[in-house]
């Protein structure tokens, strides 16, 4: 399929949905010929290519209007965001800007004049917000995934509620040039897609600092690549958060099939999480709000939804001096948050608590909204990343959406946040190591096992396997090493010697060097496929009184030799 | 001396001042006892033994009042500030409390009501504050440093108007705990100090993660450790900021004695930075202020500075949305600092633009005191650590201070910034390295000149001169390497081999180990003093073939050898 057909077809998708609630617009004739000319440009191989998605309309399309859910707040974008055109330059294809609670205020999908895009399991269900029609698009399958923005969780609720993977990544991630902002100093683009794969896919051809946006920040190096260890919530707890049964129940299945993976699961207390939340919805903050639409609003434009002009406007009773003392509160906040990663790698939480009713919103716009946000409206002012992940089947014999699992991690552990929700959610592959780490190639006393791997598993080293070098190599067993130690060297007449393989930090890997004592020292070793690695050799000398046990093709068998041997000996 | 001796030397000295606005209280018996004895139990090799310090008067000291310059605001504090306890816990003690413009909000020192402590070079100038009081007694020599708060310029205004070194670090590094706010997210303690190297040894006492402290910032690895570019201004920018041309001329001095020390002059333009700096005076900022003591000063208590009291009360005319998009400003602004210090390692400005006297601060208080702040009111908003140090003899034949000249980078740059100083200010000893780097010795190629050396300066490192090893080892020209390389192995007919060694951080020599080709690698190597480095090695392999060069002593004499021999040869 070209870019032409896949785009087409998304958008005949799209209209035999039903539902005219879930699109605000489409992408034009003129407008799509564009992105599809520049989609192509990037070329049958490029990460993204053949895949055509949606944008929430508060994110601009070049040639498409941009409303945020209010019709007379529109007006057309003549430059796509700065996610958008990386997208595109990544051969996807935008088709269409979705629905979503207006100004992005609210997390039901319930506040916006172009209507309530339909619950993909229940109708009478909401379909969560802010970013309704990107989620129910991709639920439906209509396009392979969508842009959403998440200040309080607008990224991750509609995905819970809509059974797919809700991602909002670290702010300042994914650059906000040409998103309406909600508020400015916590939005976060977001991406909807049904698998974790695609989600993380987008996401990475998505991001990247953006110097003209004043919130993008520049990605650090990140310490670690898997988690080992969770901060999961108690069952009295999750009660107190009004989370039904049906949820507890599911949250407990979760966290037995990270157990069953291996990860070390800590209770933790979320109290001063959800004060944080608290923050965001009851204080100054809203004030952002009006910063970004209240002069608009004040104005008493037609379609304005009456809950969200309620909201905005109320933001004028703050003063600087409130907002200044909030951010003060917010700060104090984060030292717990501090603390608490630093005892787990990621926080597991349901996405949302339960599944609310339209019904149930219309009685209780303000307070069903916020509880909908319990475990979502703390993550951007924690500094947070999160990933929404559904499990398992739809409940309730299909009439309710999959069981989600949110995972929280600090800002740019992304990696470790993803790869950890891949093998949650079943879709494991090897692990993989950050951009910027190092390989290491061991042949002694630091294979997996052996008595000095702490060195490494200290430094934060992740094992990757076991495999061998080219056959151009001589293992020798050193004179006089405690404990005792092979020396690899390269030569003309040698053999393939089995080597673990690590992963390092550049800082851990500069450490780790500093301190390989004579005669060993670390070179360039050649593996069996053909690639090259830093790994450990030894200088000529230590290879005066050295054993040549290159026959035995590794250090594990030589102990296990000398082992019989001695035992032998002792018989 | 003893801890006791010292302190009532110290106490005696200030009182013969004849200055009775420098200190606003003495620590008293009690209170001295209790930490002298702190003090002491520190050792006698302690970094601070001996040192006796004053502190600002909005720091908390054990058992002695804190009025921040307002009488009725005092209290008696029953803790002392968290940098006062690390000082104290390094050998120094505390002995007096300064004045200052009170709530630290002035940059002039003539806002108390404790009066004007005296400049020590024209009683007609004012000293500079807020941190008056500390400067003056440290110019005066009455103690070896002081302790200051720096917001918009109170730890380096009064420092250029009393011919001494102010250092403000890096916000954050220095804990806040226990001090008075002023504009509570830019307030910074900072270190009064009459050398540029007693100024770094009190902050590295005094610095470090506070946990308690919500401002409290842990900090990375800085890349840099010397700085190799520094941005200038043109003498019509000076001009512009109504520089009298007394300073322009220091200016040009300091920047011909940077250009000296082999420091690239680059033209930057100061526009943004003076634009950040109105952000703190003109704008909803100060409502900070008002966060902290405003409540306290709209109920109209006895001894308040009437210029203080319109300051702060005036914060109430700003609402949240004010706040917030302050903010966004900010964060626009930070885009240009972000750039500018893509280019230049350090920023240099005159500290004041001239040395106001009393009088005009009387007619004009508040043009005045803004005018004084030009070069040191953008430092915190741009996330800078800052330095002012006096150059040369005090100028008007010793009626004026000394050209005070101010160094700006980054944040966390603080070690580049100060070593820098410590050059300018012709104490500079040998290139230092930051804690964590890692030293490199090497033999052939990456000798300083050689052919490689560009892949260890590209990676930011830092040539720390030529040593040699121990006499254990051989030096080996390698064949068919290119360019030309030897190796070095370790041997028990060695010999000393002349070595080059580098410092690097940990991420640029894990970065530069993993490109080494093999048959080099890197391995432990004893150096001439009995020290162990990284250094360059070789594998077994390598010898096969190579013209063992130990005799000569080293790569470089080989290199003239060859080269005289191949010219002999071509005659």
């Amino acid at each position: 399929m070209t870019s032409r057909d896949t785009a087409r077809v998304a958008q005949e998708k799209l209209a035999s949905l039903g539902d005219d609630a879930v699109v605000i617009s489409l992408v034009a004739d003129e407008a799509l010929m564009a992105l599809i000319l520049s989609a192509d440009a990037a070329g049958a191989t490029a990460a993204l290519a053949g895949h055509a998605f949606v944008v929430k309309d508060n994110i601009d399309v070049a040639g498409c209007r941009t409303t945020a859910g209010c019709p007379s707040y529109g007006h057309v974008a003549t430059q796509s965001a700065t996610v958008v055109e990386r997208l595109v330059a990544a051969g996807a294809v935008p088709v269409a800007k979705t629905n979503l609670d207006q100004f992005a205020t609210g997390l039901v999908g319930t506040r916006s004049p172009y209507g309530t895009p339909q619950n993909p399991y229940d109708p009478s269900l909401v379909p969560g917000g802010s970013s309704s029609g990107s989620a129910v698009a991709v639920a439906a399958g209509a396009v392979s995934f969508a842009l959403g923005t998440d200040t309080a969780g607008s990224g991750r609720v509609p995905a819970a509620l809509c059974g797919i993977v809700g991602y909002k990544p670290t702010r300042g991630w994914l650059s906000n040039s040409g998103v309406v902002p909600a508020v400015r100093s916590m939005d976060c683009v977001s991406v909807f897609a049904p698998t974790v794969d695609l989600a993380w896919a987008v996401a990475v051809a998505a991001g990247g600092y953006d110097a003209g946006d004043p919130m993008s920040r520049r990605a650090p190096v990140t310490p670690r690549a898997t988690a080992r260890r969770a901060g999961v919530m108690s069952a009295e707890d999750l009660e107190r958060c009004g989370v039904i049964p049906e949820i507890v129940a599911g949250y407990a299945d979760a966290c037995a099939a990270l157990a069953d993976l291996g990860v070390e699961l800590h209770d933790i207390d979320i109290e001063p999480f959800l004060t944080m939340g608290r923050l965001l919805y009851g204080g100054p903050t809203v004030a952002e709000r009006y910063a970004a639409v209240g002069e608009f609003v004040a104005s008493d434009p037609p379609g304005l939804d009456p809950t969200v002009r309620e909201i905005i406007l109320e933001a004028t009773v703050w003063s600087a001096v409130d907002a200044y003392r909030n951010d003060y509160e917010l700060r104090s906040a984060q030292r717990y948050v501090d603390e608490t990663f630093a005892t787990v790698d990621v926080l597991v939480t349901p996405t949302v608590p339960r599944w609310p009713t339209i019904a149930e919103v219309c009685a209780a716009p303000r307070a069903t909204n916020t509880s909908l946000g319990t475990f979502t409206t703390f993550t951007n002012l924690a500094d947070l990343c999160a990933i929404a992940v559904p499990l398992g089947e739809p409940c309730a014999g299909g009439t309710r959406p999959p069981m989600s699992v949110s995972l929280h991690a600090p800002a740019w552990c992304d990696e470790m946040l993803v790869a950890t929700a891949k093998r949650l959610a079943g879709s494991d592959g090897p692990a993989t190591l950050p951009r910027e780490w190092l390989t290491l190639a061991v042949a002694g006393a630091h294979l997996k096992g052996q008595p000095l791997e702490w060195q490494l598993v200290d430094r934060g080293g992740i094992w990757l396997g076991t495999t061998t070098t080219s056959a151009t190599y001589q293992l020798h067993a050193l004179a006089a090493t405690e404990p005792p130690k092979p020396g690899l060297v390269r030569a003309a007449n040698g053999s393939a010697i089995e080597v673990d393989l690590w992963g390092l930090s550049p800082t851990a890997f500069g450490d780790f060097v500093q301190q390989v004592p004579a005669p060993l020292c670390i070179g360039s070793v050649e593996l069996a496929d053909g690639r090259s690695t830093s790994g450990f050799l030894c200088e000529p000398r230590a290879l005066e009184g050295a054993v040549d046990i290159t026959h035995l093709g590794g250090w594990r068998r030589y102990l296990a030799e000398h082992r019989a041997q001695q035992q032998q000996v002792q018989q």
